[in-house]
């Protein structure tokens, strides 16, 4: 017979649990003979001693079979997600899904919301009026057959297990725990349904890991439970320094979306959009390579296809399809603050944790998971590293409205601008790259 | 403000907690604002980190200040208690709480149950027809009065938060911390109001902790939590690989405890508890060095009078004190069953622990905490290490009744011995000696 105590001490120990060991703490959340304090105290033992990627696999597969599992197999076409660790501007969803869509691939989609300094895909599709994020199972299903790609968020039937784990964690300080964060994507990931899964894993001082290494580390454990549970798995490791495109916030980020679906859009997020799409792509067998997988990208945006998927897709989840065409029925902030440079040269740093920051200070964000998001607020960056600045000139703009934390949020943005005399060296937006192919080590080449 | 969250996670990350958290922390259980798994992934970050010995002294103050602290300023002289951390026929208390008594010092012990293969003071106790060990902290205080001496179990009232704790550390395999065992055991024992401190802290297969080492931490950090409350402390370092004594189980050990108040019990139990309490004799300031203590101690049992305080304290709690001088009143199993030796020469081995699970399985210990005790059961051992022994020659005897596992236990004993052509070298009984006077660090001289 098993019990808790006996396996909390045997990771406590440093030993390696065994799948069965692991399946029965977690199935004993719902049969009830295993307390929330026995996995408070395997949490900590699991954050001290690590697990294995076999370990790890083996707590995804009982969190994702604690709840129901989205079956996917009587819609044609292979099934493809994108899962990003997080950032600021991070708007890449709602871009490569009717890109990838368009070009022939199956996106279902759950996503989450913001917290602290992060946005979250969730809370920008909800700046557009009417649209739900809240669908069950059955109309997820229904809609990736119809449209191709479907947003959802996490339902209480999705891995309830990660659900109960996730806030116990966030009670202990037992979040920061690589397996533990990779099972927890994981688990929720492919409950989805999935064939495959593109990963978009973030490094820099904006990012969740701020580490290289520990980014790396988190890149390779999750693809390793990918294969194990015979999924297909890409992960690019990309930098989180500055904030994604010009636009934080939520229908800011909308707008600066469709703007890259119409192919006018930043080049930094245009980029890594169409990256993880065209990854998506060769994942799904769309396309051969990424060179091709690519040039399908651009046929999407240059044809139109893809915004006429997003349309489809808020048409089809209750939002107003006419903020496609016409932007300004989007919510707006009252304010418009703007901040001015205070040197002439070049921007050498935007750093984007502080720009999350403000941007959760004008009420953009989430301070804590039970606060109100206000769709309107943002920033809107006019000025980004290497661009040429001039004394007195917009380096950017607060959209505020009067619940905002106004001069915290300024403060906050002055003191992420630095100004040199010199251009800085261009920084590479995708820092490395795993797939199946290879068995990477950890580590940057 | 302070947050549950951040004082586990400075723990979890090495750092040192401030007097205020752990205060804190503990006032949290009865505010009922610190929820049990959040003290479960702080007693496992303790276990993984430790606590120096300030910290480890503003736990024991904050679990002893949970309670009611026993309040005996209005009882004339010093108040000195001795603390074992168990072991196999530790009978220890009962036969030096008398002896100090008669020699002046006040004796107020607050004593435990037996786990385990380890036996425990309340047990014996109760083993005497009529016995209360249930005490509440007035008539404590009264019984000390009239009779310098009083044996309790610990009341609901006394440091409530050591009991949740404990209960958390048994369900979440955090008991084996030594910061965590000193605070609990200091926190009960300082709210018994006691002037000083005795302890006993043995090492050795049949002890709690079997490594020199990690004994030598233990002494060294109830000393140093002690001394930081204002207490008198000495610690013996002493050796349980085997039993002390010749009698395992509860009224066996009785009788052999009143043997040894009539002058006439085994020569180890006998030593060790005159040498405890001469310490307890010095610590009150009844004598002042341990020769002239030890003489005091030996002049109460030539006299009766340390007996004479034994018959007042079985009386005063309710139990039948014709025992003392009739010991077949005492519970008596029904069964004797011989063990033999299979060779001749000297018992060379005599394995404390497998005594203790033997002496368990026939009844006289708790395999679980709410087991219960048979107080006639037990084990005789006629050969100790050193003994010469002939093949077929008696080597124990064990008491059992039906409900007992007599084969299990025969097994376990059998393996505990081992007889050796020659006989061994003598082995100390005590092994380390710390006390007020000097700075002694823990390692062995």
């Amino acid at each position: 017979m098993m019990r808790a105590v006996d396996i909390i001490r045997r990771k406590r120990d440093g030993e390696t649990l065994s799948g069965d060991e692991i399946a029965w703490m977690v199935a004993g959340i719902a049969r009830g003979d295993v307390a929330d304090y026995q996995w408070a105290a395997l949490l900590m033992a699991i954050l001290w001693r690590g697990m294995d990627d076999t370990e790890t696999a083996a707590l995804t597969d009982a969190m994702m079979r604690s709840g129901r599992m989205a079956d996917l197999s009587a819609i044609a076409g292979p099934k493809v997600d994108k899962h990003s660790t997080g950032g600021v501007g991070d708007k890449t969803s709602l871009i490569l899904a009717p890109v990838a869509a368009a070009a022939g691939v199956r996106v279902p989609m759950v996503s989450g919301r913001g917290l602290g300094h992060t946005g979250g895909t969730l809370d920008k599709l909800e700046s557009i009026p009417g649209f739900r994020v809240d669908l069950d199972l059955e109309t997820y299903g229904k809609l990736l057959r119809l449209n191709g790609l479907v947003l959802i968020g996490q339902t209480p039937e999705i891995a309830p297990a990660d659900r109960f784990l996730y806030a116990l964690r966030d009670a202990t300080a037992t979040v920061e725990s690589i397996p533990l964060i990779a099972s927890s994507i994981m688990s929720k990931k492919l409950a989805e349904g999935i064939d495959g899964l593109v990963l978009d894993v973030k490094t820099g001082n904006g990012a969740f890991l701020e580490r290289l290494e520990d980014a790396q580390h988190l890149a390779a454990t999750m693809c390793a439970i990918g294969r194990k549970m015979g999924k297909r798995m890409v992960a690019l490791l990309t930098a989180m320094d500055q904030p994604l495109g010009r636009a934080v916030g939520n229908a800011v980020e909308v707008e600066e979306c469709l703007n890259c679906l119409r192919g006018e859009g930043p080049p930094d997020v245009t980029e890594l959009s169409l990256e993880l799409a065209a990854e998506m792509i060769v994942l799904a067998g769309q396309a051969p390579d990424r060179e091709r997988a690519l040039a399908l990208c651009h046929d999407q945006i240059d044809s139109g296809a893809a915004l006429e998927r997003f349309r489809r897709m808020v048409e089809s989840q209750g939002g107003d399809p006419r903020i496609v065409d016409d932007p300004g029925l989007l919510p707006a902030a009252r304010d418009r603050i703007e901040i001015s440079a205070t040197a002439t040269g070049f921007v050498s740093r935007l750093a984007a944790r502080p720009i999350g920051q403000a941007s959760m200070r004008l009420g953009a964000g989430r301070a804590r998971v039970d606060s109100r998001v206000d769709p309107a607020v943002g920033i809107l960056l006019h000025k980004k590293v290497g661009d040429p600045v001039e004394r007195g000139e917009a380096l950017c703009t607060l959209l505020a409205n009067d619940h905002g934390e106004v001069e915290e949020a300024r403060s906050l943005v002055m003191a992420a601008y630095e100004i040199a005399p010199t251009p800085p060296a261009p920084m590479p937006l995708i820092l490395d790259r795993w797939d199946d192919s290879e068995n990477r080590p950890a580590v940057m080449e």
